[in-house]
């Protein structure tokens, strides 16, 4: 995690609980020694650098497979006794990785581990997945519910999204993504699934009311930050198979930083990114955080991007609006170069993982 | 869960730790309030009653999707300091879901949880998961490591694998099971990943040191417990296509009930069912557990079956022999009714559940 650019003490998310750095190393050691390549019988794996959904071409057709849990969001929902939101996640945080390649969702398989199993609790994550689904206009397959309270304290809660490319789709990978090209965004609705862990730290250390508003608002503190991930795979299967559609981010963990993982010759220069709701600079303020820190860790207010060829701008917005996405926006443009810079925060990023 | 039929007490598995009712009812909480069916265009899910696998058509292909976790095999392997093995049953106990539809593998997506990665760690789950991949020819597309401390002791381990069905084959569900079919046997290597909440339980009460040998043996008990699970998936997908192959069986949680699961107009007799390997009998031995319980829990020596029509023994022996399975036999055959029956221990099972 690179450092804080303010001079004065930001805390830093490894600070709060996740050191990226030795997951990244034992991960990279865990996939070294987990190659393996099937006969073409058996799948032919396409590369998809950058993007957390797999693809796989088998028979006739090209998949998508992507996995995702939750995380520590379930922690908050466990604390306010509401688990409808975060079952909604657990389709929306999937089902929008494959939105990042122009998959179509068509089905999903969810996965609670659990110490206790409670019928009420199952139930609203039961209705939450289906609110989920629903967003997705996708089908739940199956699911592994395992009794483990040996391992897991309260719940944790992930699931698994497969998609399909349509008949004449390819992937959308972002090779194509080149200078001159613009950058949408697409609003999120809050904080998604991301970030929970130095959001919770920090509300600890404020002995922040959950069950109250922010100042000036109306909704407790603990139901917006609750609220679930806005599903954006209607937007990308609508606009998948539009020429001039370059690239897909879901600005998952990593913030802004998701774009760069788009393409390693584009620089996204996001000039126009709006102000983000109230909610993150409250945030900010209440923890001391700094906005660079801000910007890698959470989506600020844009939850998926859009990297279109000028020429197809017009014909994206009109699409867009179509695909119940009316507030997106333009917030910058691709340059030659690398990473991702906010120039009116004088923010740059070299990388997704610095 | 059954009562054991021995008069004196005998530990039930709910006892141990795991009470499946409680789990049965949250589970269906949630399907019923899950309940969403997304329009044809994306995808159209076809039931397959009594199967773990989700079975979707998408495009012009049917796929087969399915998840589960290494349950609570993992606290035995962090015990053992030894992560290879359950990283190879992370794959097998997946892919062997997908054999029991005759599904063939595709791609696998991992899920580790874990307080801290630790590269050493992360290699031998990588090299687990290579030997499984490996073993059932299919690759790994992604997957998702999240550490979360406060949520997971130690590590959780758990996969997705995803099957197609090849160009004209229709899922093996069971429906052609009919009186007169045999039933045949693949040998388990082990406990493979089930019922170890209660093998856990009855080594810890019996003290048993688990770097030692049981009487008679060379390897550790450690080491026996530990032994990674078979993978099927190769068996299966030869022999699907073979006229007279009615139905498949992954003989996981539930043991020698699992067969219920595949027909409930059929009576599985299983009259000649091998005398499980002495693991079994130590372990059974060594907690008071019922025969009952035994076969109900465990998979008592047999990890796969197969049910063929009676014409077709001959070639389904010949076609295991070439896929790998030369130790296959026949364990018993169908009679008109439901449940499971294994004359001569006098037990009878009536359906998966009792």
């Amino acid at each position: 995690m690179a450092p804080a650019t303010s001079a004065r003490q930001t805390r830093t998310y490894a600070a709060s609980g996740v050191d990226f750095s030795k997951r990244a190393e034992a991960l990279a050691a865990l996939l070294r020694a987990a190659r393996y390549r099937a006969p073409p019988s058996h799948g032919r794996p396409r590369d998809a650098p950058g993007h957390f959904a797999g693809i796989v071409r088998a028979g006739r057709e090209t998949l998508a497979l992507t996995t995702d849990t939750v995380g520590t969001k379930v922690l908050l929902a466990e604390r306010l006794g509401r688990w409808e939101e975060v079952g909604e996640d657990a389709v929306a945080i999937n089902v929008n990785d494959l939105a990042a390649v122009g998959a179509r969702p068509v089905g999903i398989v969810d996965t609670i581990l659990c110490g206790r199993p409670d019928a009420r609790t199952f139930r609203a994550l039961g209705r939450g997945l289906a609110r989920g689904l629903r967003a997705a206009r996708c089908s739940l397959l199956g699911g592994e519910t395992a009794v483990v309270r040996e391992i897991v304290r309260g719940i944790d809660l992930g699931a698994t999204a497969l998609g399909i490319f349509p008949r004449g789709r390819a992937p959308v990978l972002g090779a194509r993504i080149r200078p001159g090209d613009r950058v949408v965004g697409v609003p999120s609705s809050g904080f998604h699934a991301n970030g929970y862990t130095l959001v919770r730290r920090i509300l600890e250390e404020a002995e922040v009311d959950l069950r109250r508003p922010r100042p000036g608002t109306r909704v407790s503190v603990g139901a917006e930050l609750l609220y679930p991930t806005r599903t954006y795979s209607g937007i990308a299967d609508t606009l998948a198979d539009l020429p001039g559609v370059h690239g897909f981010a879901h600005m998952t963990g990593g913030g802004v930083r998701n774009l760069a993982r788009l393409s390693d010759r584009a620089r996204f220069v996001l000039d126009a990114w709006p102000p983000p709701p109230p909610l993150f600079g409250w945030l900010r303020d209440l923890g001391g955080i700094s906005e660079r820190e801000m910007y890698e860790t959470f989506n600020m207010g844009i939850g998926f991007s859009l990297v279109v060829a000028e020429s197809a701008i017009g014909a994206v917005r009109h699409r867009l609006a179509r695909a119940g996405a009316p507030d997106a926006r333009e917030i910058g443009r691709v340059e030659a170069g690398t990473g991702v810079t906010i120039p009116p925060l004088g923010l740059r990023y070299a990388g997704y993982a610095g």
